[in-house]
């Protein structure tokens, strides 16, 4: 027996179903807030992710020589192969250049419970203006992208770097050490630095305290300013602090984010409860340009997820309606039938099995079919049919366009 | 500068516009006709392929060894993994079971014109029913997709591979010939076995004949009868000779195929014609399962250029209204029209640039925006706004409830 690869699932119908819905919901929202659909290949040359994130990431990706010895990777995640697509293809469009993807990313590690080695992502870029109304733009879309998905319990973190860039600098922190504290921050392992610096105290109020407290804390108040600047636009979109906190020790875990980060966790996932992470970042580093993005990654399978565990109820696939043919001489009969619905943009399928009728009943159940259409000797001579309601089993009976129209209310579109 | 890989693809938003448009109207058919959707993963063992279609095959692979030195391929095609996934999770389900897939599959070959290492397919299954009438439902789906998505031109071919087998063995012919017969039919290369077979004249007389003809020429005529069936079938979706040919020379490339079989020709593409090929196999071979599958792939790619060459136009996005405000006061005003616009799920954008209002004008031109909206202290002060059709330039002034509706109307869902 030849089983799946490690790490990786077969969507079923009733998961592609629940994603489909998902996906339609993001990229309707995307649509709406003016972003446009984007794809990159599946696979890369493995220079294009070490040279973004460092050589340490090999590890984590699934990579190979190919046949003519080319370093290629499957994509980690999307934004170095936008980067690179915008450097060949996009920089002369106009600007701001509003762009969503959607697609399969892989990584090489252990599978454990949630974590798959081909996982979905989808994301957006907001390139072009680097103003603090193109960083609430991009928060309120993540927002926005959450809130239309039905998800209720999220917990929107934002931060900006600059403030706490700003107070290590004004404390002489030198470069080096810079990443140290950071990794701190992130790890929650701040007392462990204790007895290198003095100011950790201070560093700790900073971490927690309010817009008007961190100006205290610090000179140079750009970075504050910048914030509030985006939170009162964020008010515009009829935001407030009850659909988002300001929380510095969000540091994200990459180098090449510069301003406004953000995150959105699902507390209900645990340890795995960031569902996106986003923010402001120079686009173009690697290939020399200097143009600002802000954009985000949602992980669609954790916020699935997410959503399951709310019982957040997408539903099923409930076809409309299953055409019964009864004896052979109501086939032709029972196909015009079925052409008329199918074209009129009603979901119809037909008996190919030749069974009973007890045994198509209890098949068009199975398939939650709303609709079973009986068709034999007496419909055919009436010119009508039968039609039985698979919830309660009530039967009534129909001339074809009657049939039509009601079917047509019950269709799904 | 780190390129994309040979033979890959960016896809712009122009390019995704249509993409999407053609992938929804192949969802829609399917989903008319009863089928789900499905997804297996991006990489397979290689043995899966291998096993399937013979060690030949590998060359074409996008194979590779992974970290742990296994052999994993990126999918050629979607048959063999839901073959594996059928046989894995869904061998309980009722049947029929229709299914549908997309997505990316690789091969490693040369790039040329037309030909990428990565491509898209859409394939069908219809697993369980071995009847005419599965035949007909599984190829008359494949010729509702082509007319759906809007193509006028193209050839569909169907045959019954039963019908030359079943005349090579009345001729006696050992298994071993049969196969080099069947490359010399599709390789149109007959007559270069001339002097080996005394009864070429006669084949070649079967490969163009008509049903009444194809009785005369063998004896056991089941094949014969089981493609007439099917072909009165498609006569009842309003299906004739106009929309298909009978075509004996279509015998596909690939061993696993059984009873009837067609292709799909968009003559425009030359020697890339064919966009889709299918029929009906023996699904769990492998797997040695019994039972038996009808069903197609649609070359998504090539089928978009044949679209392309018959200029059929999908259109390209454009999206509602840009909305600019001029000073820093009619910000607020500006940002409670966006929001109400987004919700009322009318696509709205925003300038983000604090451009004038000619740039902020050429940009929402450029971007094909339907609308424009213009927002300074006469419309703040007069709790109107004014409306600039992009198109013809014309002006309106209307107060919000009123631009909700006329929105409403011209927005595309």
């Amino acid at each position: 027996m030849i089983e799946r690869p490690r790490g990786t699932r077969d969507l079923l119908p009733e998961d592609m179903y629940t994603r489909n819905k998902f996906e339609e919901i993001l990229r309707r929202t995307c649509n709406n807030f003016g972003y446009q659909e984007i794809l990159t290949p599946t696979y890369e040359h493995t220079k294009l992710f070490t040279e973004r994130s460092g050589p340490s990431i090999v590890e984590d990706l699934y990579a190979f020589k190919d046949k003519s010895e080319r370093d290629i990777a499957l994509r980690p995640e999307f934004t170095a192969s936008v980067m690179r697509m915008y450097a060949q293809g996009l920089r002369e469009r106009p600007k701001p250049l509003k762009l969503f993807y959607f697609g399969p990313t892989f990584r090489y590690e252990r599978p454990q419970a949630g974590r798959y080695r081909e996982f979905w992502q989808f994301g957006t870029e907001l390139i072009g203006p680097d103003t603090p109304r193109a960083d609430a733009e991009n928060i309120a879309l993540a927002h926005f992208c959450m809130l239309n998905s039905g998800l209720k319990e999220f917990t929107l973190k934002i931060s900006h770097l600059g403030i706490l860039e700003t107070f290590l600098k004004e404390k002489n922190v030198p470069p080096d050490d810079v990443r140290e504290i950071y990794h701190a921050i992130d790890k929650e392992t701040l007392e462990e630095l204790d007895n290198r610096y003095d100011f950790l105290d201070e560093l700790g109020t900073l971490l927690t305290s309010d817009m008007d407290t961190m100006k205290d804390l610090i000179e140079n108040t750009n970075s504050v300013d910048h914030l509030q600047c985006v939170l009162n636009t964020l008010e515009l979109y009829g935001m407030n602090e009850k659909n988002y906190k300001v929380d510095l020790s969000t540091v994200r875990g990459l180098d090449y984010y510069k301003g406004v980060v953000f995150e959105i966790d699902a507390e209900k996932l645990g340890a795995e409860r960031q569902i996106c992470g986003g923010g402001d970042y120079c686009l173009g580093d690697i290939f020399g340009i200097d143009i600002s993005s802000k954009g985000f990654a949602i992980g669609f399978d954790r916020t699935l997820l997410a959503l399951e565990k709310e019982k957040t109820d997408i539903g099923i696939w409930r076809p409309t309606c299953y055409l019964i043919p009864i004896g052979e001489d109501a086939l032709s009969y029972t196909y015009e039938l079925l052409a008329t619905l199918r074209t009129e943009d009603i979901t119809a399928d037909i008996e190919l099995m030749e069974r009973s009728i007890g045994k198509a009943l209890a098949y068009a159940d199975r398939m939650n079919f709303k609709y079973s259409i009986l068709i034999g000797e007496t419909e055919l001579k009436e010119g009508s049919f039968t039609v039985k309601n698979m919830k309660d089993g009530e039967q009534i009976t129909l001339k074809k366009d009657e049939l039509i129209e009601e079917m047509n209310k019950h269709e799904s579109k």
